[in-house]
């Protein structure tokens, strides 16, 4: 059947040769594995709630807090962050080694487990004394070295795909991580760089088909993040419940004390309040297909 | 807020000066009108099935039955068909007047509303005795005046946008029949030509962020047809959901009683068992965010 | 070879199946023919131009003049637009019948033959008593109706590619018109839907890879329309001389006496003044590979 | 005149505060800069020629001479590549440090300056001891430590373009290295991933447009490397030649003694005799828009 169609761009003996660890090795072969007691690849579909950035210790305590309160499995953060201009503001900003110093005050006070990411192999041995998954973000998911060695760390990894990547080129980004024995590897879908809808340009689109067609030939665990994607407050709640719909094993939400005024893209974060119900309705959809938040 | 976005590409005064009947007037104000007594715009999310092509009275009789029984509310189902290539074969071609006629015995003996394409002025007239919703397929979303004489029809119409067309383009369209005075518009999406997943080339990623960015700004009812999207059966369930929690207003589903076989695009229809068992799992989705099917 | 790349998307059976008369026979097989006198698919690289609106018989008369004194072979000018939305201004219009009309006279005064769009089968036999050559627009290039009953007027057809359109629904556009037994088709290029440059969302980009794809596989003549794709007067000169060095077989170019003030898309046309030096500089670059306007 | 356009991404605000080194500052403002006593930015176009990978001594050694005897100013060839996969192959692999050593004998042998890719900011100190340009490969480009240190060496650096990047996104990483005070910078288009062409999935299209659109707001140099986005041998000319008349500051080609043979990429590079054929046929265009090769 599958020689029928002309423009496939994974072929067998791809999953064979290029992602024999990537690939899936018979029907319903999945991968579950637990990171600080939560299992990833099951029934149960752990949310990563909190801000873009780690602005400052009092809103990360009060975010860590909140979400926890509302369900969330872990806090996600960003101290160090790959912005796309070197120009820092009041407004513009990564906290870097403080960030992560914050994330670790408030990661014993509060008891949720942590993922931030590393963007220079440089800053891997100091980062993972406080992260509990590694965070491999869209600008760097070609970036072999780092992606290696954060692999030999033995952390869970979750690799964002890059918002021009093909399903190939991302799977080939995992193989490298597994390559090295890690097997804690999941993949994070967060948008591809197309722009047919009315908010455009430099953003993207959700690509939610990707959910199936990793199942359909990876074993991998996947991701999705309704924030980045959407780039758009109003869009994520609809771009959340759909995502548990179509299959995802994760979700990734961006949510801030003071969404308006977010460091970093202030259009997509969500409010306490607003996380508090979505997560909610999460469930419900979670339900409706037999699984769980 | 919106002057902040750099690549907004609906403005304010476009709302108003070039889709003043197709935009919303005020928050939460959404059409609803009904089509043989079933409301699109609504609570109810309203299911369209059938075959890509109307092979002859037998198959089209078996689906009509079926999928009424399934839950169903029309039967959908070409006579006319744009096909990209002059060559007809066994396998490959329209029923033309012939299905036309099928679709009106069927339609009569089952009882059950249909929707059929229409992609030639010169058939309007023929094909409206029988259809009770107009399809404007994706390859005649800018044939302006096809949309300007099968408005004047007054006939319920629902335009597919082109695989290419930004959203700009495609309400673009709908004012087109709306200025006609034809109020009862849907829009269908049915996937953009990007192609980062692994089956690709002439195939389509569906894009379910859209939902949301039109009932941001319209009132239009917008039906998802995951099969044409998808391009590939074992995706259909996933993204069928999916577009369900995105907020669709309809779901159109190429459903065939020989799947494989299928005189076009035999890899995507769903067979008559799979999509019985798929409305029992969009009902249960549908419930999960208040709504039903 | 052709094997070891995954994603092909015309086979080598296709051309055979689906394409058998808009396929290259053999090597070096290119189709050449001749309308009005001037050959196309030869040495000769033959250029279009004129405004994209025939606004008045004024200006087209003085377009035609112009662009003649400085070498087009054709006088381009829209009466039939598809024009996004159905509001008509003073600065946004067809002028349909009479827009005919003004290309009558002037064709006739001017003694320079004339290439304008058709988008209704409607209208076929009122246009082509004056027209020598049909243009197929992008947003009609899956219209097969209305390129079926073009074709049987055994007219010249060039066919603009849709902007969402690949190679492969492109060419099975053309073998719609090849199938009537009109071998007189030219495929004319004027971008793509994506958005990667900064004037983006609803815009273009010039595809020029796709002219030597084209001749891989087609004996077609190849237009190339750089205003269309860039949408942006100042990078229309550049877009022209390197669709000419990519081996275009024409040139389509949009010309207007007063281009700010333009009814359609005012940003993309270009001067009297700028259209006779840039077909100086074409003239140059077009001796450099052996060609000559 | 810009107002009117809606989806502009870069606004005028933007180049004073996003990019204000990398932006033009006046009409007609472009560097120019000498890499080994050959000028970027001027009337003459350098030309870049060699392997995608260092194979051995023998085979970069017969390269250099045949580039060097042809009129390439410099040697390219990569010792590190940030390869798809973690699998090495007698034909699928890197030199690493051996490549290094190589291209240094080479260097001094034939007397021709040389460019490489670093993608670890460990091999920094190693490679900048012998490469003339620092090439920043396309799945770098946002890996902004390796960015700021290379910056940091003072040595001429070429960024390619991702081919998922807006404008936007490439000037970001321009700025990156320009904010350090390394004012030799260069932008290399190869290539988006937008795949309406016969050949797809995981390819790419070439973006000439950009050649114009950099010119229009910035005063960088840009080089076109057409071998990589085709990806196909056959195109190659073609699109170096369009590349020229757009109006390229540079051109970069792949090279190899045995093109069917590569390590990397097979179907891409050009034999030596097609290279010294295409020097020539590139002279004559250069020419014919008054620069030279």
């Amino acid at each position: 059947m599958d020689n029928k169609f002309p423009g496939k761009d994974i072929s067998d003996s791809d999953l064979k040769d290029k992602f024999p660890l990537a690939a899936k090795k018979f029907t319903n072969h999945y991968s579950k594995f637990k990171v600080c007691g939560i299992e990833f690849g099951g029934k149960k579909i752990p949310v990563m709630a909190g801000p873009n950035m780690v602005e400052n210790l009092s809103m990360i305590r009060k975010t860590a807090t909140s979400v926890k309160k509302s369900g969330a499995s872990f806090l996600r953060g960003g101290a160090y962050k790959p912005l796309t201009f070197p120009y820092r503001s009041k407004k513009y900003f990564e906290t870097r080694e403080e960030g992560v110093h914050w994330l670790s005050i408030v990661k014993k006070e509060i008891k949720i487990p942590v993922i931030t990411e590393i963007l220079d192999v440089r800053d891997i041995d100091h980062v993972c004394k406080v992260t509990d998954i590694i965070q491999i973000g869209s600008r760097n998911m070609q970036n072999y070295p780092l992606l290696t060695e954060c692999a030999k760390t033995m952390k869970p990894i979750m690799i964002k795909r890059h918002y021009g990547a093909s399903l190939r080129d991302w799977l080939g980004a995992a193989e490298y991580v597994l390559f090295e024995g890690n097997k804690k590897v999941m993949l994070c879908e967060r948008g591809v760089s197309v722009t047919h809808t009315h908010r455009s340009t430099s953003r993207f689109l959700l690509d939610l088909q990707v959910v199936p067609a990793i199942k359909e030939i990876s074993h991998l665990p996947v991701i999705v993040d309704p924030s980045h994607a959407t780039f758009w407050r109003p869009w994520v709640k609809d771009m959340t419940l759909a995502s548990i719909a179509s299959g995802a094993d994760g979700i990734m939400l961006e949510v801030h004390p003071d969404p308006e005024n977010s460091a970093v893209d202030p259009l997509q974060p969500i409010s306490f309040r607003s996380f508090s119900k979505l997560m909610n309705q999460m469930k419900k959809v979670a339900k409706s297909i037999g699984r769980k938040i």
